[in-house]
């Protein structure tokens, strides 16, 4: 755990340069617009401790898989996010010295995230070994008005001399993921150009055969006046460069501009990509930098408009909400069905593929509320163009007749992950797919999604459970072994509570949505009995069958539900019992350890008793709350956030609070220690949840909004803005009122602590207290 | 499955050459003799498909580990068996044409293994695509006689020309293993000598800086005189060669002798090797390859004598069980308590390391019958020189207080495996070190062995398995939780029946062989007390608790222990009822798939009613037998042997013989289509055994032997001789008859179905027909 980020509401502040901090900061201080994105590196050379990261989206290579010993229907490879070419490349000498942090004495350094207008900012003076001193004002973004440019402007003023700069500006494409399996580079050359223009460099991925131009224009200011630079011979493979050579004066600074765009033949034919990357910089260097980054602020306005939160008296707290917001939507901007919010973003490489069962479980309820619905509808529908996969996938483990089971990492559809436990057992996160268009549904009231794309992907994982599961003739129920839940924690482990749960609801969720399409659309839903072979009769049979027959492990004495067959075997003790030296067990302890043990890695009963809350009585869930997080150890950044809002909805707002800190800030504070490896992206949709569902207690029932709202202690207020179907909301949170503000031009009913209350255009204040049972 | 090798009673012939089965061969006319070994690789270049595989005993190479995921707890690396230099190389050039059989028409090819004399001799007609054709006639052995030495003798006649012969004669020490985790190559070379004695090359393994020189005097003999070979300028690393032309002449064979001898660093000074290689070559040379030759006969004849089955009446039987107890013998000899029997000797690479616990279950009883008790004392002082490791290894898991867990794999003590439901949890490993050495004691009655190595390794097995259990608040007893069984088709489940009741009859052994020590030696009892600080008060009392109430899971209804919690929630499907296109397992279904499904890869309940059989009933074995028996594939090579001898036990002579037939010829018939890799050697024991201890019914109870023998139909009889407390005894099997005979000079009492008889010196023939009950 570090604590150097300046707490500040709408900027991530880091002062003074610490290079053991660095590839820290480079994750913290990452930019992207959901096209593209890059971690904080320095423009300038830099020789210390660092992870260049550029990259961009749904570009991928196939890394031949890597394991120890090989089991039967592992994938064949791993789908990598790519680190692409670096833009940014500035190598700076003064008078013939070399600029580079790692060997300079480093002062006023300050690196700024502004996250109200996108930008990333950075100042410092360095006094190099002959003692010169210069001072560099760097700024750079991301376009998310623009998403195919970014640019930078770099400013370097000398300070206690004048004399020659050497300046190569240049595009650098010979990187290499940190994460190759095989020391492997990923990328050929193509071809390459320089002309007034820009540089342009065009490289392709090895054997998926993605081709990426990496366009950039270099402009020098001079005394207002612009410095021509040359064309340098090239002199190796997938780079390019210009340069001059130029007289500094003291104390007067010179400009770099470069201005950049990333176009790829995913968009593009490759044929096309030379000139369209040509256009796309001329009207970018038309607009210039300023007037590019007036586009950003206003793009980001508009986002912050859309779904900001507002914390008073709590700064660390406002401005960890915010942070987790800003990553999320510079990963994903749900304009393209095709991507995905990789578990990184654009922040690191760790992990690999970019879809996990995260997106369905996290994400969509931020996407939800805080972006058009057409941004999570395409993240439903992204599934729904890999069913074909799924089944294929299914059919690999010996599934068949449509079956489907998704894949634990994905980028296109084909399972890349290579551990059988995880592969092959953690199964549940079908489950999650067919939760999110129920979720959908239920907050959209969009159930057309279902004969367009959702009925289809519902019956391949209803039929994977049909076959997933098997009598038992000792038990006289259906069981499901060999799983491994949320839980990670555990292997391999029969009737894991949550996943035989889930699997019964799915069944019971796959009728009843088939129900709704052949009411609704009995047109529709003959098309997709015929493309699916549908046997209604015999398969909704088996389905209710096992749907009201499989085996739900319980103890009658605790009154819990059990994670897992023979959980009560293991030894009992509880996290507060753990010495500090055990902690986090998945560093101290070996997996068998941890495997036999009773600690549990993140939210498993808990997280089912989440999703299908109205199923359980509150005192139910307070058994099972206080029986399993005394158990949990939360060593995945995707289990506070659960904890909190349960913990809120057993009005434990001292629980609720702390589980939100340990979400909130994981990476500003890098809590786990990883933070250098990138950001965990997913879980900060958790974060946004733990305030939203947890302490405003938002659900949508019945198409009815309702809010169980609690403050916590430390906070003034909270506000946050959603939109509901067609309107924005602002609900704001004080002690014992909520104020509700809404465009809305119909009235509303809102269920407050279980009463509706009627809202209309305006703001409305309801006192929350006298609700309180 | 082939079926290509040639039925004799001594040799293992194949005829006509196909290319396609070089590699199978190669396993299968591998040599050895305990100190360093070969495949059956030809001396002459050959282009064509090959495994080249030369391998000195005990000296290894930690090859780092490579995973997909790490899990923690893992070792560093895994140490290899070394393929190391070839010292058989010759380069054959007719007229400028070389001599490859991979170019060559080849005819009147013959191979033949001479187990009777320990050598390997191969022939052939090849002819070139001149026209040219050469008859070859090679022979070669690995001397047990002078286990430094081995030797080859390779004789070629021009059939249809005269003309010039290019010979260079060859030590290649620049080879790699096949099984390199990062492609590495593993020596280096340290010095190198050429004179009139010899080439002598001396390569240093990589990291742990074993030496080993490779010694070769080549001689020539044209027309009876020795031709003079010239010594090559030296023209890569790690290769010696010298070299001569001469004319070869119609019909007239020329003789190329090679006298080889590999030493090691862990037998000299590093600095002596290459003077101690010249004595070994000069003396070698002297006696020359025939008296060589003889010397070897002479000790393959004694080997025979101590430990041959005789089988009449099936010559496949005969032959069969002959190339185990000869693989076997080549494999370990037992000189040297520092190595062990690899599972593949010297005949292949996979599966690396050198010791697993095959050779405590499988291969103890072997050469406890067929091995003066020096070899299997050896074997045991073997795991008590890594107890120390075998301390730190459970260390590193979180175990304690002198806590022993043994690896899985090894060669010098640690651990090399890294599949952590194996490395982990394939725990029972530990039961089989402690039954060996009970077993060792049973059979020798020696339990001197126990005061001076075996308690100090039961206590520490002892306190592993103390540690490893936990008292299940649910169950009101000891459970043992992820665990994996022999039956490696099931991975970290709970209470495994055979490795609960082995590690609850580990407890109570250990606490009988303290008190056996305490008894007769108090002096070392004391001194193994303060060595191990065993408290003998609380520790006892802590066994005999958990002995006494550890679960072994029960089905009251069918009679039989379950192989593990929730075993009978499977869907409980025969073996007899899987399609022929789902075998074998391994290879047809996903490793979850396999998980979750009932089948069983090798005995596991099984195996513990065979070891401790005298604990339940012929009932309770027949519906063991019966349930578990159907439900296992047999797809590790350990399991046939097992059920035959229990099948033997329950007088169904069909199943039982079924069974031997599965491992007899494992090999040479490819059964499992991977015999290419290498033979496999342990599970050889396991077929000494089905004849031994199922045909034979051979127990030692109370110092007693015993004999429940039957005679398998296809039988006319069969014969083993086995060493038992100084005595050798000679048992042929009749139909209705008994016949021993003894070297006994003392009266022995012979057990034979529950009926002591008067066996004395000479024979005794006994009519067990009338014994039956």
């Amino acid at each position: 755990m570090k604590n150097y980020i300046q707490a500040q509401e709408w900027d991530i502040v880091e002062n003074g340069f610490d290079s053991h901090l660095n590839k820290i900061s480079e994750s913290i201080f990452s930019l992207g617009n959901g096209r593209m994105g890059q971690r904080a590196n320095f423009e300038e050379t830099y020789t210390g401790d660092t992870l260049q990261g550029n990259y961009v989206a749904g570009v991928y290579y196939p890394d031949k898989t890597r394991v120890g010993w090989w089991k039967n229907g592992y994938p064949e490879y791993f789908a990598k996010v790519l680190n692409a070419a670096d833009w940014m490349g500035l190598e700076l000498k003064l008078d013939g010295e070399l600029l580079d942090l790692n060997q300079c004495k480093v002062t006023a350094f300050q690196r700024v995230l502004n996250m109200q207008e996108g930008y990333l900012e950075r100042t410092f003076t360095a006094e190099l070994v002959s003692g010169k001193q210069v001072q560099v004002k760097a700024k750079r973004f991301f376009s998310i008005a623009n998403d195919e440019i970014a640019a930078l402007h770099y400013q370097l003023t000398p300070l206690n001399f004048s004399g020659k700069l050497d300046l190569i500006s240049f595009i650098d494409g010979d990187v290499k993921n940190q994460d190759s399996n095989y020391e492997e580079k990923f990328w050929d050359e193509v071809s390459s150009a320089q002309e007034a223009s820009g540089s342009y460099l065009t490289l392709r991925t090895k054997k998926t055969a993605f081709e990426v131009i990496t366009g950039v224009k270099t402009v020098v200011i001079k005394n207002d006046k612009t410095v021509q630079l040359s064309i340098d011979t090239k002199s190796r493979d997938k780079y390019l460069s210009e340069s001059v050579s130029l007289d500094l004066t003291l104390n007067e600074g010179i400009s770099i501009y470069k201005i950049a765009t990333n176009l790829s033949s995913q968009n593009y034919a490759p044929a096309d990509l030379p000139d369209r990357a040509k256009e796309v910089i001329k009207a970018a260097v038309e607009k210039g930098f300023e007037e590019l980054l007036k586009e950003q602020a206003a793009a980001w306005a508009t986002k912050w408009q859309e779904g900001d939160i507002i914390i008073e008296g709590d700064v660390a707290a406002q401005q960890a909400i915010r942070f987790n917001i800003f990553q999320l939507n510079q990963t994903y901007t749900g304009k393209d069905a095709r991507l995905n919010i990789g578990p990184k973003g654009f922040t690191g490489e760790k992990y690999g593929g970019s879809t996990y069962w995260d997106t369905e479980a996290y994400c969509i309820p931020f996407y939800l509320s805080t972006a058009p619905q057409e941004v999570s509808r395409n993240l439903l529908v992204y599934r729904y163009k890999h069913l074909e996969r799924a089944i294929e996938n299914a059919g690999k483990l010996g599934f068949n007749k449509g079956a489907a089971l998704y894949p634990m990492v994905t980028m296109n559809g084909e399972e890349c992950h290579n551990e059988w436990e995880i592969t092959f057992e953690e199964i549940h996160r079908n489950g999650a797919i067919a939760f999110a268009i129920f979720n959908y549904i239920r907050y959209t009231g969009d159930s057309s999604y279902l004969k367009e794309f959702g009925l289809e992907v519902l019956i391949g994982i209803a039929r994977f459970w049909k076959q997933r599961v098997n009598w038992s003739a000792d038990k006289k129920q259906y069981v499901m072994l060999g799983v491994t839940g949320p839980n990670e924690y555990e292997n391999n482990i029969n009737n894991n509570w949550y996943t035989n749960t889930l699997a019964a609801w799915c069944l019971k969720y796959t009728m009843e949505a088939a129900g709704i399409v052949k009411e609704n659309d009995p047109e529709q839903y003959q098309r997709i009995v015929a493309k699916t072979a549908l046997e209604e009769g015999a398969e909704f049979a088996d389905w209710k069958e096992i749907s009201e027959h499989i085996y739900l492990p319980y103890d009658e004495e605790l009154g819990v539900f059990l994670q897992q067959d023979g959980y009560l075997d293991k030894e009992q003790i509880l996290v507060k019992d753990l010495p500090a030296s055990a902690r986090p067990l998945n560093q101290k302890w070996s997996w068998d350890r941890i495997l036999r043990s009773c600690f549990i890695k993140q939210a498993d009963v808990l997280q089912g008793m989440y999703f299908f809350e109205d199923d359980y009585d509150l005192e139910s869930l307070r058994r099972n709350f206080d029986f399993y997080e005394s158990r949990t150890v939360h060593e995945s950044s995707l289990s506070p956030c659960v904890h909190s809002i349960l913990a809120a909805k057993l009005n434990d707002g001292d629980r609720a609070y702390e589980f939100y800190l340990r979400t909130a800030r994981l990476d500003l504070d890098d809590y786990n220690n990883d933070t250098e490896d990138g950001l965990h992206i997913t879980s900060m949709a958790g974060t946004w949840m733990s305030i939203v569902e947890g302490f405003g207690g938002m659900r949508v029932k019945n198409d009815t909004l309702s809010f169980n709202p609690f403050l916590p202690e430390q906070w003034k207020s909270f506000a946050f803005t959603i939109g509901f179907r067609g309107i924005q909301l602002n609900i704001k949170i004080k002690k014992d009122e909520i104020i509700i503000n809404t465009t809305s031009k119909e009235l509303l009913h809102i269920n407050i602590f279980n009463k509706l209350h009627p809202v209309q255009a305006g703001e409305t204040v309801i006192n929350y207290k006298g609700l309180l049972v």
